[in-house]
C-alpha cells in the first residue's frame, strides 16, 4: 500500500472526537498528521497548548506543536477526517470534497442521498455512490460520512442477520456514554447516581431509527435504495465513561431460531479487503455465551476499540429475537470508524 | 380506623427489604412492630448490635432494642410483613398465614393461583381470593404478595393504559439499581463505570414477563384468570443506588393517540379505599411533560418514595405507544408495596 | 418573634446556591420569598420557566410564578440572601447593604476587616462589628457573609477543641462533593471513575487556609483580631453528589486524649440564641464512634442537612489529634449557612 | 538473561491480585505461569473454568486450561508469586520458601525482621539481607515481600527526597480504589455517591505508618536498621476502580525549596540494574505541573501501570513540603511490584 504515510487533515482537532482522531493516528502505518483546524479562538497556537486534552494518553509530541489552522483553509492532503460540528461541517466539508477526500463524522450530511452512510463491514460497496457523487458536484475528491454512535453498536449485529433472514423491524433501546456528549458535556451534577431517559440533543433517536435504514441499502444507478425497516428508538445517557449498549428486539422475513442466530453471528467475516485494513479488529463480531456480558467496562476495549460485542441472544416473545450488542462510542463509533472508512478509500484505490 | 396501632411483625427483619420495612414504620399511623425474626445467627440479640443498617435515616431507638426471634416462631400479632428470601419465605410464610395475615414481598408464592399478587392501585378487587383461599387452606389469616420490583414501575402506568385501550403486547427494557439486589449484593468492581445487561439471579425477565398478567387479570369465582397479553423484558443492571426505570413500548386493541394516553395517566385515579391509606401518595401516577423525566435522582422520592413517575409518551412505529416509567424499587417496589397492602387489607376489614 | 413573615430577597436566585434558597425558604416560619433577582438574560421571565432546576423536590409553586428582577434594582425587603457570583456580589451588595440586611454566600467580602464572616454556633459574637461597619459605611443595611462550603466542615469540630484546648496547627485534607461546584460545574468525564487533586477555581485552598483564623478570632473595638494558626489545606474532588469531608490533622496548646477531645465534641452546645433558630439542627455536633463514619451519603442530611458529623477522633503521631468531618456543602455550607445567619440576625434584633 | 523462561507458580491465583499476575504473565520474556495453586473448592479443575475472571482482557488461553494445585503442594519451579490471603500466606510461605524463591503481596511477612520488605527503586540493597534469612532459617529459597498497595503510592517520591533531604515526618491521607479491597470487596450500595473514611480490615493505617520505616531503613548485618520516621496515615475509600492517591505533607532535616525538591523528583532514576527490568517503567516517577493531576484515571496506566506519578509539589505551612502521589494499586501495587521483585532476584542473580 502506502510507501510513505499519506498525509491526513484532522477538521475540529481539538474536540473529543479530533483528540480520539489524533490519538488513534499516533502510530498509523498509512497515514500521517500533517493538519489541524481549529475555530477562531484556536488558530495559529500550537495545539498542544491551547486544547483541553481529556484522554488517558499523552498528546502525541509532533502532534502537540502542531500550529492550528483555519477550518475554511482547504489545505493539500490526501485525506480529511471531519470532527466538525453539525452546523461547521455543513460549510466547511463540501469546500474540502471539492478537493480531496473527506470522511466526516458529522451528521450534516449523513442523510443526503449522494454521500455514502459507510461501515466497512456492513456496506463497503456504498462507495460505489462516489463516480456520480464527483461528477454531479463537480467535486475532485469525495465526501463520505460514518453514523451515529448508537446506530453502529446496532447495525453491526444486525448485517449479517439481514443478510441471512430479511430484517424488518427492531426495536432498539440504548444505554449511552457520557464520552458520546462531548467535552465538557454532561454535567456530573445530572448523571451521578442518576439515568436521564434521553440525548440532550434531542434529534438522537431520529438518526438511529433512520439511518439503518440507508446502511442497508443496496445501490441502483450509484444511488441508495433504502431498506425497507422500521425501528423504534429509545436512548438513554447512563453514568459510565465509554460504551454504548443496545438492547435489540428484531422480528424478520425468516424467523431464526436463537441457535440461527448465534451461528450466523459467530461466523460472519467481512470482506477480505475490509478485514485487511490496519484498523480492522481481528473479529468484527464477538458473541458472547455468559449471561451476562457485553458489558461497557469489560468488553468495549476488544479489538482496540473497533469489534462489536454481542450477547444475549434469544427469542423474543413480542418480536422474533432479541439481543444485546455492545461497541467503544468514540472509537468504533465515532474516531476509529471515520479512519477505517478513510483506510478503505485508500484501499480500494478512490484515494491513491 | 385503628384507635391503637396494630402490632405487626417483621419476617426476615436484617436484610435490605427488612430494613426499609422498619424504616418506614418508624412513625406509622396504624402499625408498631411488635416481633422481628431473622435467621439462627441474629436470634436473641438486639436488633440495633447485629443488624448491618445501610439505610440513611438512623434506627428507630425502639426496634434497636428489640430481640430477634426464630422466624419459625409464629407470633400473636395481626399482620406479619415478610421480607424473607424466597426459599425461607416458602416453608416459613404458610405457618405464619395459618393464624395471621401475611403481606409477603418474597417471590416464592407469587405465581400461585390462590394467592393475590397484589397492587392496591393496580386490583384491589384481587382481595376477592381470599375467602376461597382459607376456606380451601384452613388458614385463620391469609397470604398476599406484592410483585417483583421492576414488575411494579411497568404495571402502575399500563393499569390506566390496559382499561382505556386493552393492553395486547409490551415490550419493556429495566435499567434497575443495585439496591434491588439487597446487601451486600452488587459487588462495586462489577458496576462502577459498567452495566451488567441481566439480573444475577436469572430469573428476573420472567417474573416481569409473568407477573403483569396475573395483576391485569380479572376474578372469578375466587380465582385469577389471567389477562391475555405478552410481554418482552430485557432486564440490566445500572449503577444508581435506587429507582428501576422501565423503557415501554406497547400495542393495544384500540391504538391510542400519545395525547389520549397522556390524558389517561394524568386523569388517573385510584379507587378512594386505596387513595385514603396512609401510605397511598398524594399522586399513583406523575406523568412528566419535559424531555428529559422521569429520572431516578430527581424522581424516585416522589410521593415519599410511592408515585409511580411516567415521561416520554409517545407514538411508537413498531408498536403503538412507547413511554418511560420510574418506581423507587425498594419502597414502591418493595418494603412500601407490602406495607401498603397491609393497609389494604385493614381498610378493607380483612384485618381488624 | 415575627407574626407575619419578613420578605427577602434572594440575589443570585437562579444558580445552585440560588435554588438550594428558594428550596429551604419554601415553608420557613420566619421568611417568605418576596424578590429573585438574576443576570440580564433572566430578567422580567417567570422563575419556574427559566431556571434549569437541578433539585430533587418540585420548585416551589409561587415561586415559579414570580418574575425574576435585576440584581442592581434594590428592594424593600428585610433581609436580602446573596447566591450571586463573585464579581457580581462585589458590585451589588454593599448597593443592598445600604438599603438591608445582606447575607451573602459569596466570597467577595469574607475577609474584608469590617465585615463578619460568620457561623452562628461558632462565632455570634463577631455580630457587634455591625455597629461599626454600618457607622464608618453609612450603611442603613449591613452585610455579614457565611465561610466556603469546605471551611466550614472542618470549623464546626474544630471551635469547641479551640475553646478547650487551644488550636494552634492543622493540616485538612478535603473530599469534595461536584455540587460545590454549581451547575453544570464539573464535566461528567472529568470526574466519572476519577478524582481530581485540586478545586478548578484554584482559591479553595487559601480560603480553607485563611477563614479559620477570621471565625475563630476574637473581637475588640468592633473588629476582628484573627486567631493565630497555621492551616495547611490540600482540596479534592470526588465523584460524589454532596456532602464535603475534611480530613484533618491537629496540635493544641495543651495536647488533648481522644477521650477529651470526643467528649469536648459531644457536650457541645451553641448559645441558647442559636439553638432556638428555625434552621438550628437539634445537634450541631454528631459524633460517631463506629469506625467506618462519618460518610456522605449516609451523614450528610442530619439535622435536614445542618449537622456537622465527626469521627475516628485518635491520636496523631505527627500533630496531635486526627479526625474526620463532614457536612452538607449546599446546605449547612452555603444556602442554609445563609439562612441560619439571617435568622441570627433577626433572633439578635439586628433586623427586625 | 534467561534463554528459556523460568517457570513461575501463582499462589493463590484465583483472586484479584492472582488474576493481575496471570494477565502480568501472559506474554512475560524471562517468566512462564508453570502452576496455579488455589483453595480446596478449586483444586482439580481447569483454572478457566473456575475463576470468577474480573479483568478487561481475556483470560491468556494456555492458563486457562492448566489444573488448580492444592497450595499446600510445593512445586518446583523457579519463583512462587504469592497472592494468599494472609493467613494462608503465613503458613504456607515459608514452606515454598524453604524450597524456591517467594515474592510475596501477602502482609503476613511484611514486618518480620529478617524478610525483605522490597521496592526494586526503592531499596534493592536489601536483597543483601538474604544470605542471613537462608542462612538462619535453613532455606534454600527465600522469602521478599512487597509493602501494601497504598504505601508504595507514597513512597515512591518520599525515596528520592528522603535521600536528598532528609525525611522526619510525613502526615498522608490516602483515596484508595475498590479494586484494593479484592472481589467481591466493597459493595456499591455502600460507596456509589459515598466516601468511606477508612479501609475495612482495620490495619491499612498502621502498615502505611509502619513500612516505609522498613523501606527507607539501612543494612547492617544483613539486618535492616528502620529510619527514624513518624508518619500519621489517614485512609479513604473513593468510589472508583483503580489507582490509590496519596496527599501526602512532610518535614525533612533540611528544609526542601517546592523548586528543589521538583528538581530531586524529576531527575531521579533507579539504579541500572533496576532500569533494566522488563516491567521496569521508562520513568519511575512522573512529574506533573499542571495543578489538577495527578487523576486516578488519567494516570495510573502510566507506564503500563508501573510508574508512580507525583504532582502539586509546594510548600506546607504546617510541615515543610506537600505533594500528591498516585500509582495503579493492583499493578504497581501489588502485581506487577511482586513481579518486579521477582525480576530482581533474577537480575542479581539470587533466582537463576
Amino acid at each position: 500500500m502506502a510507501q510513505r504515510r499519506l498525509p491526513v487533515a484532522i477538521l475540529g482537532a481539538t474536540g473529543a472526537v479530533g483528540q480520539r482522531m489524533v490519538q488513534l493516528l499516533a502510530s498509523h502505518p498509512w497515514f500521517e498528521v500533517a493538519v489541524l483546524t481549529g475555530s477562531d479562538r484556536t488558530i495559529g497556537k500550537p495545539y498542544g497548548e491551547l486544547v483541553r486534552w481529556i484522554l488517558d494518553t499523552p498528546i502525541p509530541e509532533r502532534v502537540a506543536r502542531m500550529v492550528v489552522q483555519p477550518t475554511e483553509d482547504v489545505a493539500d492532503v490526501a485525506i480529511a477526517l471531519s470532527a466538525l460540528p453539525t452546523d461547521v461541517a455543513r460549510e466547511a466539508e463540501p469546500l474540502w470534497a471539492a478537493r480531496t477526500a473527506v470522511c466526516s463524522n458529522a451528521s450534516a450530511y449523513r442523510a443526503v442521498a449522494d454521500v455514502p452512510l459507510l461501515i466497512p463491514e456492513v456496506n463497503p460497496g456504498h462507495l460505489a455512490m462516489l463516480d456520480r457523487q464527483r461528477a454531479e458536484r463537480g467535486w475532485k475528491g469525495c465526501l463520505v460520512t460514518n453514523p451515529n454512535c448508537a446506530t453502529i453498536s446496532a447495525v453491526m449485529p444486525l448485517k449479517p442477520l439481514h443478510d441471512a433472514f430479511g430484517l424488518q423491524k427492531a426495536h432498539i433501546s440504548t444505554l449511552q456514554a457520557v464520552s458520546g456528549a462531548g467535552y465538557p458535556g454532561v454535567a456530573s451534577l445530572d448523571i451521578l447516581d442518576n439515568i436521564i431517559p434521553n440525548i440532550a440533543d434531542g434529534g438522537e433517536e431520529s438518526k438511529i431509527e433512520a439511518e439503518p435504514r440507508k446502511l442497508l441499502g443496496r445501490i441502483e444507478d450509484g444511488r441508495v435504495i433504502e431498506a425497507p425497516l422500521t425501528i423504534s428508538a429509545q436512548v438513554t445517557r447512563v453514568p459510565i465513561i465509554d460504551g454504548h449498549t443496545a438492547l435489540i428486539a428484531a422480528s424478520f422475513a425468516q424467523r431464526p431460531s436463537p441457535e440461527e442466530a448465534i451461528a450466523v453471528l459467530e461466523t460472519y467475516a467481512p470482506p477480505e479487503i475490509v478485514r485487511s485494513l490496519p484498523s480492522s479488529p481481528e473479529r468484527a463480531l464477538i458473541v458472547h455465551r455468559a449471561g451476562d456480558r457485553p458489558q461497557p467496562r469489560r468488553d468495549r476495549d476488544a479489538g482496540r476499540g473497533m469489534s462489536a460485542s454481542v450477547g444475549r441472544v434469544r427469542a423474543c416473545p413480542v418480536l422474533d429475537l432479541r439481543l444485546v450488542a455492545l461497541s467503544h462510542n468514540t472509537i468504533r463509533g465515532a474516531a476509529g470508524g471515520a479512519i477505517l472508512n478513510a483506510e478503505l478509500l485508500v484501499a480500494s484505490g478512490v484515494v491513491s
